[in-house]
């Protein structure tokens, strides 16, 4: 994209314009609707506006006075986090004050599910999955009837033992399920070098090489921790081989996005913080519209001059209220 | 190194003619004396016939007679193995029946160790190691007086907690040592997030980063596990940067073993099997020559058609032994 991105804030006339185009809004979530715990002054009013009808407060508080402005879009959050389930993310939302519905959010370890219960073609013996993660991932695995192993399980939370080499070396079957034919990696507080070995091993014997995502970091507390990339890295590096990323910017996201929403790509527009994530995301999955917010991770500078550019961009997303 | 490798298996003359060149001889061990657990036949009467002078008999056992044909060479086993003080490296060797010196032994961890306390030049107040590695990595930082924190200290084999990551995004003292100049990375049975995210944090706020070696794997049972590279490997994808490695065939560790043993390089052969890290490692230290074997991992067809190709090649190390 060489096109120099057009800037939307204090543009009534054009936000509408632009708004008018679309019918389904894509939301990377932090960076754009809150950093951190700290949510953005303005994101639920924007929206409410943009939504198709009136969400309900969370449970025990009252429902909201609405606004008459209402455009009628279909709003889904699309986040890399894997450690939770979609439910327990629609928590995290509410927590901050904006209501959702679980059918609105979108996961990477949701995207995996999907991809491993509805696009592998997996054979009948060989249909578990090894999870390196936690939770989120588990449930999401179970939504879609996937047999898992790894994850949580305490079992896996122990040292390598002297007798685990000739074990592993010779496939004995109490340390390597002959029914695993995928590796899933996403975010693990709890790696540990006998996952490593067993995620190794599996691979190197058939199994599909997954991970939920790939980003290297994870910030947190304003600072940056291991994310979920960095759990695949050492697999890579001991293969020399990349995981089929099921998270942004991977299309395998967009096409279970667009699997599950139905939705017109020309008429849809991905919102972001990130050029290199959320905006290629976009564009690569042809959408009709991308939209950057300076909130997060890319400045100006990077929307305006990088090599992944957005077609519009705010200072902030409740710009977007101008419109009204 | 376009030319040709020679083949020397059966050619008395050609092999008097090749060891005469050299004083010293540097061996790998794994695949060159011995595999996994098993000792190649002709090991220990070669490494005799080598050597300058009898060596002595495991202790509790009687020194052999010793045969006539000595050749007055310098042995050196240079090994990637960090999890093992050369202490314990020797007790290996004694136990597949191989007499040896620590002074013979030169491993990762001791070069590691050489690296930080006599060439990098560290303020007094940033001198404390922070160690991804096992008790090897400790027991040869002391050898040195070189301090350090981390490594197989049980404090650091736990969970991440909530409060970590306040404490670490600001650089609290009671998780990140002030003093901590170094984060030096070796093969780590215990692994786990913290320590990652320890390591992570020192190198964004100056540490220098090593490791004690880049295999990304680790031989065991005849099957690969994840290595010394692999506990470096989530480190380099979050900082985009790559560390400092001490083994072979990085030529830090060829300086470590010249400043030990003063030996003259064009009277130096570096013995090993595999051509991408111990033929290279002579080869980039300009040795005098590289002697490649058939009894590991590299293949007659990499010696004689890979890029990197020893001066000549045996099918196995005891072939030497014609010289006699």
């Amino acid at each position: 994209m060489t096109t120099v991105p057009r800037y939307l804030t204090g543009k009534k006339e054009e936000i509408k314009e632009f708004l008018d185009k679309f019918d389904v809004f894509l939301f990377d979530c932090d960076g754009v609707l809150w950093s951190g715990d700290h949510l953005f002054p303005g994101t639920v009013e924007t929206l409410e506006m943009l939504r198709s009808n009136g969400m309900l407060a969370p449970a025990g508080e009252k429902v909201r006075a609405r606004d008459s402005y209402q455009l009628g879009k279909q709003v889904v959050f699309v986040t890399n986090n894997s450690t939770k389930s979609r439910a327990d993310y629609k928590k995290k939302l509410e927590k901050l004050g904006i209501p959702s519905t679980t059918e609105e959010i979108f996961s990477s370890s949701y995207s995996a599910s999907i991809y491993i219960s509805r696009i592998l073609k997996l054979p009948e013996n060989k249909r578990k999955v090894f999870v390196i993660g936690e939770t989120g991932i588990e449930q999401e695995l179970q939504t879609e009837n996937v047999p898992f192993i790894g994850g949580t399980d305490p079992a896996y939370r122990r040292e390598v033992r002297p007798d685990d080499y000739k074990l592993i070396a010779a496939g004995d079957p109490s340390l390597l399920d002959p029914e695993v034919g995928v590796v899933l990696v996403g975010l693990d507080f709890h790696l540990n070098y006998l996952k490593l070995a067993l995620a190794y091993h599996y691979i190197k014997r058939g199994a599909v090489f997954l991970a939920t995502n790939i980003d290297s970091t994870l910030p947190n507390s304003g600072a940056l921790f291991p994310g979920a990339g960095s759990m695949s890295a050492p697999l890579i590096m001991m293969l020399g081989e990349e995981p089929v990323s099921l998270g942004k910017p991977n299309q395998a996201m967009m096409d279970a996005i667009e699997g599950k929403f139905k939705f017109d790509r020309s008429r849809t527009c991905m919102v972001g913080d990130r050029a290199n994530t959320d905006i290629r995301f976009g564009l690569e999955g042809k959408l009709g519209g991308t939209l950057g917010v300076l909130t997060g991770v890319s400045s100006k500078d990077d929307f305006l001059t990088g090599p992944i550019r957005p077609s519009v961009y705010l200072d902030k997303l409740s710009d977007l209220l101008e419109a009204k």
